[in-house]
């Protein structure tokens, strides 16, 4: 018996994944960002294969990382994760600019930012786990608090895209 | 530049991964425990090479994952952490349970286990990444609270294993 209800109990960050492929940039949110070594330092995100990025970040090899804070307003970092970037430029009214990968950095919003060359990746069923080799990193706000996805789900009361790692019919 | 304090902006769950390798259960504390796909519901976990809990697990097949409860003391879940299960058996004082796959659930200090048999393995340095396949979850402590990583540094005050994901020598 698969109860959801437990997975819920691992704590996420809500992030901004961004890409640049040839000049086009784009962003989607990933719950799934996590370290898996400390040296070399990489870092594993889970894409959902239909996002725009995911072909994105496969093409380029490389990607950025924006960890949201928990004072950003849904209405900042929301579009990133309910629009496609094959539709809409993301980037309109919002302040970025490109990092060592060229790869979207946000100026606002965001507590740090990773950035990454893709060195390994696995394909499981729906979604990409892309390794990257950490190339930058810098925290942009000592201040700020990243925000989880129980503190999104909970006190912000945002909703699970259905194609986030974490959906679930259910909830 | 690398800040490693970006890094400590992610979130992560403090977990005790348990492997059951013909009859003999161990487990040390991982806290890279990440669901990967909503459906088949898959999840990753970060193992250190040098852990004993890594070669039960690339033996057997399966794991479990046991989400350490917010109020658990430092003395119900430290031990998992800085003894390997070469030397001591780290079930002697524990009250635990094997599950559908054998693997060792506890009964106290945990708000929800999870368990998973491997579908995929990487091998990135010093660490595997298992995938595993969950079989197995449930919510065993309604009203409890999972530890986050930073509520351990920072409230728990404690220390991050030098075999662990995340650990620098600046921290």
């Amino acid at each position: 018996m698969i109860d959801y209800d437990a997975l819920f109990d691992l704590s996420y960050s809500i992030c901004i994944v961004g890409a640049n492929d040839n000049g086009k940039i784009n962003a989607c949110i990933v719950n799934t960002v996590f370290q898996i070594t400390p040296a070399p330092a990489t870092i594993a995100i889970s894409v959902n294969k239909e996002n725009f990025t995911h072909d994105m970040i496969a093409s380029s090899g490389k990607f950025s990382v924006n960890i949201v804070s928990q004072d950003a307003a849904m209405r900042d970092f929301g579009p990133f994760g309910f629009k496609s970037g094959k539709d809409v430029d993301k980037f309109t009214d919002v302040k970025y600019r490109l990092g060592e990968t060229a790869c979207p950095i946000l100026q606002e919003n965001i507590t740090s930012y990773i950035e990454a060359e893709v060195i390994d990746a696995l394909d499981i069923y729906t979604h990409t786990i892309f390794i990257g080799k950490i190339i930058a990193a810098e925290k942009i706000n000592a201040s700020a608090t990243a925000m989880t996805y129980s503190y999104y789900r909970d006190i912000k009361h945002g909703k699970t895209p259905k194609k986030a790692t974490t959906y679930h019919d259910s909830k």
